[in-house]
């Protein structure tokens, strides 16, 4: 049982806090008994409450206060981009959306969530909590889109009005600037909003929203 | 200019962190110039930091912390249930997605958010910043949706698939009860998920997609 604080391996959750500390060990943190279950892969750490570790001392490392009952450290994994159907994100700087989007993508489509420059790191307490554990089931991936790029915008063509060829990946910027005026894409596509709503829906919205719609019409097609 | 913490409007802000106190008084806040400029009735407080009020402490009573340029205190509006088509939320805790789904219903169909019982307050701080100034344009309304319900459940028959209506109510539930076994509804069904993923999605997505689909095949049958 861990009775001091300077435990090292309560010294590692605190660090892993840190997107620093995330990148140099390639390490994350899962709290919580639902997060723990749905983990596929070997923890590294694993401590729960009153068994391995005292409570306060856990709740004192967790991101989420008091009564957390079990963290669990793991080693990231990163898919290669691939799937008839995946996303693309460029700018996406909210842990909250990405890990949404990650949930998202595992209930929706084959392939995973690749990430391009300046998103929130998939690996942060609070994207890996928005994924509902689906980041164990389908871990992001890094770099570029293979496929038939569509850049979702506000006010192009009507998404389902759009012929693709699979495998197409959907790509989204942030939600104001959107992707950058280069990006290169094959088609672009927008979800239609009523006149004098909002300009634009929260991203992780417009992604799900996307890729229900792509991956109705694929399994219609198919 | 405000240059004591006791000041009476300060104070006010400060109590409307508190759900009774937003009770009680029927007031709200609205935080960072973007909501203040969304605002469509004019506010019972307005202060500005550098102008109404010293900066420190604008930000002391803020939510969001430190940076909060303007803050105002608005009476809270309530819509009907109505529109063709709408949505009717049951045991939705949490504020960001009852933020979010405003937004959504506001750039997706005509008719309100409906908050049966057990659903987080919309005009909390966390959901009117979700809510990204549609819960001006777009009141929520209480009580009963009046229409076709199509109560959303993992496994029924497919969106897509169901003929209904208008008026449409969509029903969601909390993500992992749902709604209650006695809930009146005329229809049921489902978002079709991919076998081995999640169980569910987040109930906003869930609801954007929803009203996307059902907006669009009200669209094509008008």
């Amino acid at each position: 049982m861990i009775t001091s604080p300077d435990n090292e391996q309560l010294k590692t959750i605190r660090k892993l806090q840190a997107k620093k500390h995330r990148e140099r060990s390639g390490l994350f943190v899962a709290e919580g008994e639902d997060l723990v279950e749905a983990a596929t892969w070997e923890p590294e750490i694993l401590l729960v409450a009153g068994v391995d570790v005292e409570p306060n001392l856990l709740d004192a490392v967790s991101s989420l206060g008091s009564g957390t009952r079990v963290i669990g450290v793991y080693r990231q994994v990163w898919s290669e981009p691939g799937g008839s159907l995946s996303v693309y994100l460029r700018g996406v700087r909210d842990p909250g959306n990405v890990g949404a989007i990650i949930r998202s993508a595992h209930a929706l489509c084959d392939g995973p969530v690749i990430l391009g420059p300046d998103c929130a790191d998939p690996y942060s307490p609070k994207a890996v909590r928005a994924s509902m554990g689906s980041i164990f089931a389908r871990p992001p991936a890094r770099g570029e889109p293979a496929g038939t790029r569509i850049a979702l915008e506000r006010g192009a063509q009507p998404l389902a009005t759009v012929e693709a060829q699979p495998p197409i990946v959907v790509c989204l910027g942030a939600e104001r600037e959107g992707l950058p005026a280069d990006f290169a894409c094959d088609l672009r596509a927008g979800i239609p909003l009523r006149d004098g709503g909002p300009d634009s829906l929260n991203v992780a919205m417009a992604a799900t929203v996307a890729l229900y719609e792509l991956g109705n019409r694929m399994a219609a097609d198919a």
